[in-house]
């Protein structure tokens, strides 16, 4: 294993250069519902590019929980949309994303949540799959639904390991 | 009070004329990441209208949690556009929903979800506000984003009471 990364704590200012963290942090936009709930307003840059046949939908996973250390071997674009994944549950997951540098991607990097997060990855940014680390591992999924393809898988050379920060 | 209803268990066909339930229920429509994940493809009927200036946002909402009996004396819909309400947690939640007659709320009806279910409201049904019963509230909420006006309330001669079903 040429390659081991440490885990970091999820945070917005960590994790902006790859989308924006979904959770009720700070303090709220608006109190709404005569006092009892606050609005965190449109914390998701939605991005289904210029291509008219996409549109935005909501989509369920349920995946099967890894451990740490966990070893990636593969990882996936999606050239015309972001791509949300809020937790059904409070449990911590593991987002693993990486920079584009040249059309493959660079250094990955990878993010552990508190349990009360969910992301939303940019258009186009390099990550690894959904990766629960407690079952079950159901997540709603907010996503380009469209008719052409919208995949770019890398199979990297040799996979690095992840383990805990 | 006047009318006490009981909860009923959230089904998908229990549900049906109000919207859609968000869930990983019977067999899902495409297995990925090399089997490890099942994907339940577009389970929502997002609608954000004919109104070019609403579009699809992501917000998230912390609500107090209540107790059942819960008494209910407002309800509230939204002409412009669907809402989707997603747990980021695992404990049920209260869901209360009316059809509407003639511009105004009929005999409401209250769901309970089971630890593992969204919903998504279909634009324009009349709804109880969002109703945790366990701390914390926290919800992620797909709703319209957009600039007019798309919320009607409804405050009832007098309140009535949701019991456990």
């Amino acid at each position: 294993m040429d390659l081991t990364i440490k885990t970091r704590p999820l945070t917005a200012q960590g994790f902006a250069r790859f989308g924006q963290v979904l959770a009720a942090e700070g303090h709220p936009d608006k109190i709404i519902n005569a006092g009892l709930c606050g609005r965190w307003h449109d914390v998701a840059s939605l991005d289904f590019g210029a291509d008219t046949h996409g549109r935005c939908g909501i989509s369920v996973f349920l995946a099967e929980p890894r451990d740490l250390p966990y070893d990636c071997a593969l990882l996936e674009r999606h050239p015309e949309g972001s791509q949300a994944f809020i937790p059904m549950h409070a449990n911590p997951f593991l987002v693993i994303v990486a920079p584009d540098e040249h059309g493959i991607p660079g250094v990955p990097q990878a993010f552990l949540t508190n349990g009360a997060q969910g992301v939303n990855l940019a258009r186009g940014i390099w990550h690894g799959v959904l990766t629960p680390l407690a079952a079950p591992g159901l997540f709603a999924v907010i996503d380009r639904i469209g008719p052409t393809p919208n995949l770019q898988e890398y199979a990297l050379p040799g996979p690095f390991r992840v383990v805990a920060g």
